[in-house]
């Protein structure tokens, strides 16, 4: 599949080295067309990778991830072009974590709406998949390397394109993926980062994740 | 141990009775002396539960449990009253979940500030411990019930009242329990109420509980 990654950070770097592993077609899109860190994953990833702008990624893929900063996202997406975007599955992979009141950041945006919502609000022909926010990214496209049942938690408008991004997800190596309902579930996900961050702090490692045990 | 519940709801009955179980003298409180709820929950729990106002229950107390709705708790922690409270260890269980603006509720308080904060801010000679308000109370005092490896989180600024709160919640069957840091880990544990009620939703069932998987 043709896919675009939104963003050129840790995570952007990791789900796009991961899809082109599995054989996918992967445009990296940033602000600009020849985005240093672009390029060097380019080159670092190999065959399939290749790097253009926001706009040129979310016209090649036929799925897209938005990999960008929580707080830049509305922003990144709107040059990513709604046109560009339309009819689409966009998974949302983004935490609006502020980090200018200093440590441990705030969310610029929860409680009564999440970042996923405003995305869909924003670009209501697209659709849009939380998911992967709720974990380091070394996790997000390799949760083989944590053994036990931890959890991935899906949530979206479009029972289509939540099928289309589990299904994805498993190839990943996910096998315990939770469906949250509608978009509104990345109220959810989103606000687990404040616990995230402490056990972070807590345990000095990233590499954890929840487990929601049944009865 | 003398313990002071504060509250009358499913919270406060469940950890008065399993308190009285273990051998504890337990106290409950509510605005009245002569409530319904308390003095129907004093009949059933049998030896060592007693009934009074939130400041009667507060003075009783050598260790206090806030299990009054948390939109509630700071005004029922005022009845309680200071003095009442002085030097003692409170175990904040309370969510502040707003049901007025429809379903889901949403909180009152969050993200750069929280009820465990609010509470140790008002009460500053009181030492506040949040815990158990991650979970049903059904599992709150009894999570062998559950089968599986799921925590309890608890946070505060007193290293010795969280090792008593501990302590305490050892004898209830908690085997897992997380220490988030200081009071401001209350923050990361009320924030998990939104996905908790979404996994409510979509599992309909309240008997789940997290745990938190480590590499």
């Amino acid at each position: 599949m043709k896919i675009g990654i939104l963003g050129t950070g840790m995570v952007g770097n990791s789900i796009g080295t991961k899809l082109v592993q599995l054989g996918h077609q992967v445009m990296m899109g940033s602000r600009t067309a020849k985005n240093e860190k672009a390029l060097a994953w380019v080159s670092a990833a190999g065959n399939g990778a290749s790097a253009g702008t926001f706009a040129d990624a979310a016209s090649y893929g036929e799925m897209l991830f938005n990999c960008t900063a929580g707080i830049a996202s509305l922003a990144a997406l709107e040059m990513a072009g709604k046109e560009n975007m339309k009819g689409k599955v966009l998974v949302d992979v983004g935490n609006t974590l502020d980090f200018s009141k200093g440590m441990p950041p705030t969310l610029t945006v929860c409680n009564t709406d999440s970042l996923g919502e405003q995305i869909q609000r924003a670009f209501p022909e697209t659709k849009v998949v939380k998911s992967l926010n709720t974990m380091n990214c070394m996790l997000m496209v390799n949760p083989a390397s944590l053994p036990g049942e931890h959890c991935v938690f899906v949530c979206g408008n479009d029972a289509d394109a939540k099928t289309k991004v589990t299904d994805l997800l498993k190839t990943f190596g996910w096998k315990n993926l939770i469906d949250l309902g509608d978009i509104s579930g990345s109220r959810g996900t989103d606000m687990m980062m404040p616990i995230w961050i402490r056990m972070y702090g807590a345990f000095q490692s990233v590499n954890f994740n929840y487990s929601i045990i049944r009865g």
